[in-house]
């Protein structure tokens, strides 16, 4: 791999891949198998197994490279197609830049989009199988397991313990005609007759405030019904420090906050199955999103490590779950696959939406920033990945906000200063009760803009005012010793009280924007590239899909780029938990992100606390 | 492999290492690891991973032959000392007779000798590390779970779910000293400061009638506490097949079964616990022999297919089973091992008994029978092993005889017939109620050996008894039509009553001889040896303990051979059970075994009956 002087190399090199006769050239980390290689980038390749290595499928031909045999390309393959290149992909690792001809495929593969516009091809790691089984009799004694594994052999499968107590008694019933219910490597159950049309997963995306469930159609990869709702862990504080406290004051905490979270995610799931009208038992997995502490809480892990220094969390990732173990009671033995957390501060639902918006695959330079009480920033290229985590305190979420709301009705989510005055725009039309995010960052956006407020975030003295913009003159007041400027007199609103923009709300939101944007300019440092270069800016989570484009850029929380440029990314944790469900290859993508994304750790760094006075001026 | 002519070969073949200095000569089957070959053999290699290729220990040198190099063996070993013939002994599979050096250990191994007189190198699936980790800090933020693998790092380990919930508290509470255990690849608990001194297993013996547990210290090898107890099963039914019947009839009756012998299990385990005064939870895991229907009751697996033809295993191995799988109260996330079924009437009692009794390793030839409603019976010579079961019915569990009785007290259980009459031998010196198994076979045996019972099993005539025993004449009576044969009066007896030995006693106990000779003698054509060559039989179960040598072979129920070279084996399942506790090695052997096997079929066999008549006689 080429590298820029200076550059310091981080995570595993990449390699070229370049695939024939589509011409499709991608980069990938070295050492991932070709299959998996091509399916991420939506190169199909004939596989029943998955990749797996058994059923001997997946043939490619290298072109000009002698790519080391293993010894199943020899089992597979005839001395001839070897000595033409001819090997699994499934077996052949990357390791070096390398052209590869991919024969056209038997069967045309399903795919889905998901995430940020990706093409997912369907590959989940739920399979079933209709076997028709033959009649054990006295020359044919196999077991029951046996007669099974040995109907799936291009699988490598497991029985469960549990799968075990029903096994002979459906087998016999069904008349040896069943359907067999696999999991990646798990067979979890087995169904009388022909029930291989029936398959669902649901995603999660659980958040703090948030909690969203999409159940999943695995057969087709599409969405058939969602729910959301707020997490029931809101009596215990709004944002993860308060509900990690309330586990360190009082012992029973932490069996009921994850009771808590059980209840929000099994209620979720009972509405999408009833959405869909599907019994809860033809969900057989579940992918959740999370950030580190909302996922400790849910499995009862003990989340105080997470919330005091050094901020340790208790495991990178989660092996062998079960969604009963999230309190979701679906099939019995359905696993849950939990997306991994880089660190106590960049959790598996940051993970999730690098995974949706292909952040390590895209070439163009790119900036991932998940606003909220902790800000996550991940900036890349396909070629090299780097995140931080900034504090932005909770002006966002309107806690700190004199005025401020959630995102509901009655909340002005659009402030504009216009030559004819103040315009306002108010969810569902309401009159107007308080100033949700967008609504807060587009006020003092406009504000600054029109020089009502200067560059340290000062609103201009009343007589400057009154020389600028006499017409807004009297919406600037002062109370209890501090300035307000009025967005709606009590007249006006709808509780009879004026809903306002205080200086210390100015305040709040300069302290937030200087965390976010020293995050970004010393990840931008670090990559060794210029604000100016970004060719995207990804605004991921709830409040990302509020925000105005501009006004972000006119207070610096993003760069300044053409507003065209930054894109509200929505919910791309949820996406990437529904990528997990439909296609296996990408959810080892997402393992992978974690040796490949380069952590930059912001309390460490001597010079944070200069840059960050530094960057509490509006540019 | 050399192969007699006409020899059928059966199974994998087996090879010849010879191990220096101690010039020890051992024959494996082909493909085992060289590692795992020593280990069962008693020759100690140095390995701290137990032969997982991780701590790189085991280096031995491959005198004069040429042995693949593992990738492994490259990183392990020089250039030179390839070159030279080392090669770890982990990674090397035995696939041609070699002769192997293996150097001095540096410690000396634990062994401790179990099974019958077999020598254990004690390498239990449970491990348990003190640690000694460094604090979290700002500037080494790995997770709680990579900290802990890391100072495993010569171990493969994965965490269970369960211990992520409290290990955040435990390594902070101990100030980051902890022990942590390990049952074979599952870190499964991970306790405060250094335990390392503490750690129990228990053995089960799961009989038809009879459960034994042994616990047993997993650091010394030693079994420390000892109880049994009837299988609270019994009111369903003394034998399998009246317990399979009953879940047929009954569905409710699967649930009860189930329930009941985790009610068994659970109390013996309590009371092994209580006897050595040791807590429940420092109990890591369980071995547990048992027959198919005993083992799949207890997992709540419905047995039906078991009781009727064709006769199908549900599963003839199990993975992945906890103890409390099967409802027993230690350790939460203790293991169960339980042995796996050749088939629905070779289970995994059997296994176990062969596994204690080194059949697959000794060179002798030898045959293995355990007594009982279903006889099993294997005969082998370390080269080749051959099993089959025999349908013995009712007579040895004394059910279906007259004044048939279990083995307690008041059973007749020795009868003699000397110059001087008939002697008596009765448990507890209790005057006698019954006639237990091996006092039903001298009776017989006796009786037949004086000629008072001819050769097809009649009683003489009574003017022939008068002419040949007059003194045992008036024992001889006629009752409704039958005649019997008085061992103890009314006066002499426990009860009021006559205890008799009948005609048709007699008869029961022939057909039971009847089908077990067949089916050792079938077993000795399929092998291609005559009875004489046979150098030992081990008699394994509670019956095989009690049974007379002499009785047996008077009778034809065992070969026609030196009496010495009859032995009791003893509870040789339990045994197995003991052994799979204390050596992983061993383990794999059990579930090896089921590949060397060739098991012959009876009910297969069109000259079964034909050579069941001929085998009614006496000899």
């Amino acid at each position: 791999m080429s590298q820029t002087a200076g550059e310091e190399q981080t995570g595993p090199s990449r390699i070229s891949l370049k695939f024939q006769p589509s011409g499709k050239s991608v980069r990938v980390p070295g050492g991932v198998s070709v299959f998996d290689a091509a399916l991420w980038n939506g190169v199909p390749i004939d596989s029943t197994c998955g990749g797996h290595g058994t059923c001997k499928k997946c043939k490619v031909r290298f072109v000009d490279a002698d790519t080391p045999i293993s010894p199943l390309d020899e089992r597979a393959l005839s001395a001839e197609q070897l000595a033409d290149g001819w090997r699994l992909a499934c077996m052949a690792t990357a390791t070096r830049d390398v052209e590869i001809d991919i024969p056209e495929l038997t069967t045309r593969p399903k795919a889905a989009t998901v995430g940020v516009g990706r093409q997912v091809i369907l590959r989940p790691a739920v399979q079933k199988r209709f076997l028709r089984l033959e009649d054990a009799t006295l020359s044919d004694q196999r077991t029951d397991v046996r007669r099974i594994l040995d109907a799936l052999d291009d699988l490598e499968v497991q029985v469960n313990p549990a799968v075990l107590r029903t096994l002979g008694v459906t087998l016999r019933a069904a008349q040896w005609e069943v359907t067999a219910v696999i999991v990646g490597t798990h067979l979890i159950g087995l169904e009388p007759g022909d029930t291989t049309s029936v398959s669902y997963g649901v995603a999660y995306d659980l958040g703090t405030t948030t909690v969203v469930a999409t159940l999943m159609d695995l057969t087709t990869g599409a969405p058939i019904a969602v729910a959301s709702m707020l997490n029931q862990q809101q009596p215990f504080g709004a944002d993860v420090i308060s509900r990690i406290s309330s586990t360190m004051l009082d012992p029973d905490s932490l069996g009921r906050l994850s009771a808590l979270a059980h209840a929000t995610l099994d209620e979720l799931t009972g509405d999408v199955c009833a959405q869909a009208g599907i019994s809860r038992e033809s969900v057989y997995e579940v992918a959740l999103a999370g950030n580190a502490t909302m996922v400790q809480l849910a499995l009862g892990i003990d989340p105080e490590p997470l919330g005091v220094a050094p901020f340790i969390l208790a495991t990178a990732s989660y092996e062998g779950l079960l969604a009963a173990d999230l309190g979701v009671h679906i099939h019995p033995q359905a696993p849950a696959m939990v997306f991994p957390h880089l660190g106590a501060y960049v959790g598996g639902d940051i993970i999730a939406g690098i995974l949706a918006s292909g952040m390590d695959r895209d070439k163009r330079l790119r900036l991932f920033i998940d606003i909220g009480t902790n800000c996550e920033i991940v900036l890349g290229n396909g070629e090299r990945l780097v995140a931080t985590a900034a504090p932005a305190g909770p002006a966002f979420e309107a806690a700190s906000i004199r005025c401020g709301m959630r995102a509901a009705s009655g909340a002005i989510e659009v402030v504009a200063i216009t030559d004819e005055g103040l315009r306002l725009q108010v969810i569902d039309d309401a009159a107007p009760v308080g100033l949700c995010g967008s609504g807060l960052v587009d006020a003092i956006a406009e504000l600054s803009r029109v020089g009502l407020l200067d560059q340290t975030g000062r609103f201009l003295a009343q007589e400057r005012v009154q020389e600028l913009r006499p017409d807004l003159a009297e919406r600037f007041v002062e109370r209890d010793g501090e300035r307000l400027f009025i967005l709606a007199t009590s007249d006006e609103s709808g509780n009879g009280s004026d809903v306002v923009l205080s200086q210390r709300d100015v305040r709040e939101l300069q302290f937030a924007k200087a965390a976010i944007s020293t995050g970004w300019k010393l990840l931008l440092e670090e990559f060794g590239v210029d604000e100016s270069e970004i060719q995207q800016v990804l605004l991921a989570g709830s409040f990302g899909t509020y925000l105005s484009a501009t006004s972000a850029i006119t207070i610096g929380l993003v760069p300044q780029i053409p507003a065209l440029r930054i894109i509200s990314a929505g919910n791309v944790a949820g996406e990437g938990a529904k990528m997990a469900l439909l296609s296996d290859p990408e959810r080892h993508g997402a393992t992978a992100l974690l040796d490949e994304i380069h952590y930059v750790e912001l309390s460490d760094r001597t010079d944070f606390n200069d840059r960050f006075v530094d960057e509490l001026a509006f540019p």
